[in-house]
């Protein structure tokens, strides 16, 4: 079996493009980047665990594919683009055929997605990828959970509870129509970090949060960092016809995994929000309710459910 | 039991003193940071897993510190400063004895060290501890792997092979004298990543790095990277007196956890060394040896024991 080195050698040595900022790459005790004049560092980190962030029997490519994708939805909620990537991956033993797959699908979604693998390392146990993510921001133009102010407008971007449906199906929980199958799986598997939203963020929104364990419990984040409250409309949340259907709205309230983003922009953008939507069908932003002074709830039709102690989705219960 | 937002806000919120280069820290979807004028960043990932990287029974404080500390040794060895980090803590259940002992040791080793916490994230599953670790070097003053020269000397810092000996004492496979097993405990647990090393290996060092899987290993990386060879002497190399007595070289040569610094010097500068050992009696950097154009060897003072095939510490074996 290949050791550490061989393994970092011969699958991890060229995925995404060198850019200008990366001074030196993957191979070093470390490597060095410098960041664009004007321009700030964005950071983060993710691990996806084998069983809990995705099912055990995901292909190799799909798993790559969202340790980065995950990644990559943080950036977008801060307004960033991405530059480069390290990665730690432990794994049971080192299978060359997995290792391949895994290798070309973090190739295919780095260069997709315009970022480097710069350095990390590898490690025995069970399957786990570890990601830091960094990207740049215009200097002082990142968008945080903390700007929103009574009266902004609530959005989210594309649909809610997808991913969460995917996986339901998966575990034979539902039974979905097979066209709504195939969209729901490709939520699961492939989620979309919402990158081309970055530059409506940095110039129109006043906060925004990547949601990723579940609208109340993300939205509630930003609300507490920005002192504030909400009122959202049942009727208004971007779902699929089957959830309306179904009445399973907790599937797009509570349940993980949409990398979608939530965001908070002044009434007075309302045309902005209209403007984008006429030139991102795929990306269209949805108004959900309001911010408010405080309290968190949600109209049904019938009347006010509070959202202010129901739990999302969360890794420690 | 707390969940994954309780743990962030309640353990890991304070950790380290924010620099100005930290622009907004931990607990939104992503850090930002600023690179100070005239620097590069330096980053590096490393994970340690339990029973892997560590001892299942070694104490909370002592893993953060670790953890901490095998990230640092990679800054050492590129001649950087510790800045800031990121944390990825994956755990069997939020114990808040466990979590709060984690956070003190991560805590006092930051403060000790001189960088902040900014940022990550907390899953469930076997023990395991990724850190991202970033730190500044003056623009291209880093130190790489690949500038080694025929006739320059071959330095190690430190003394090698106490962390192997302090684990094999833990595992019953070897009795030291009692005084001998504290040092090589400390050695186990504590490893001083030798960032006093930087300025020296800046001005200095043709090529560096750090001796983390083993001294024989980790220079073939360097040899490797500067397409040269090199020739140690067995008597030479910084070891204590019992693996002298017993002639248990393997601990020096060939086992890890040192986190010692590996660097070359031209042979022009000797004075620096010994400038350097008579101001840093702490941190002597040792002469074991000399960089030559092709070929791996060690002289045990009978022949040449050819070093090219033989294998280091290994995570995949």
């Amino acid at each position: 079996m290949a050791n550490e080195f061989a393994i970092i050698d011969q699958y991890f040595t060229a995925i995404g493009q060198p850019a200008v900022s990366t001074i030196l790459g993957i191979g070093d005790d470390a490597a060095v980047v410098e960041v664009p004049a004007g321009q700030q560092l964005v950071v983060s980190m993710d691990t996806l665990i084998a069983g809990t962030h995705f099912p055990a029997d995901t292909s190799p490519e799909d798993i790559a594919y969202k340790s980065l994708a995950v990644n990559l939805s943080d950036l977008a909620a801060m307004g960033a683009s991405p530059a480069w990537f390290l990665l730690s991956l432990t794994l049971e033993d080192s299978k060359s055929g997995w290792l391949s797959k895994f290798a070309t699908g973090l190739r295919e979604t780095a260069d997709a997605f315009g970022l480097q693998l710069i350095g990390g390392d590898t490690c025995r146990g069970k399957l786990a990828i570890s990601i830091q993510i960094a990207g740049h921001v215009p200097r002082n133009r990142f968008v945080t959970r903390h700007g929103a102010s009574v009266g902004d407008i609530i959005l989210v971007s594309g649909e809610l509870g997808n991913a969460a449906l995917g996986l339901a199906q998966k575990q034979g929980k539902v039974d979905l129509p097979s066209a709504l199958q195939a969209e729901c799986a490709l939520a699961l598997n492939r989620p979309q970090p919402r990158l081309e939203l970055a530059p409506f963020l940095r110039e129109f929104a006043t906060s925004a949060v990547d949601v990723s364990d579940g609208l109340v419990g993300d939205l509630r984040h930003l609300l507490d960092a920005s002192n504030c409250g909400a009122r959202i409309e049942r009727v208004a949340l971007p779902v699929n016809a089957w959830i309306v259907e179904h009445n399973r709205y907790d599937y797009a309230l509570d349940a993980g995994d949409d990398y979608q983003i939530c965001c908070t922009v002044a009434a007075d953008n309302r045309a902005e929000i209209d403007r984008w939507n006429r030139d991102h069908p795929n990306c269209r932003l949805t108004a959900i309710g309001e911010i408010i002074e405080s309290g968190y709830s949600m109209s049904d039709g019938k009347g006010l459910v509070d959202l202010g102690k129901r739990q999302g989705y969360r890794h420690f219960d």
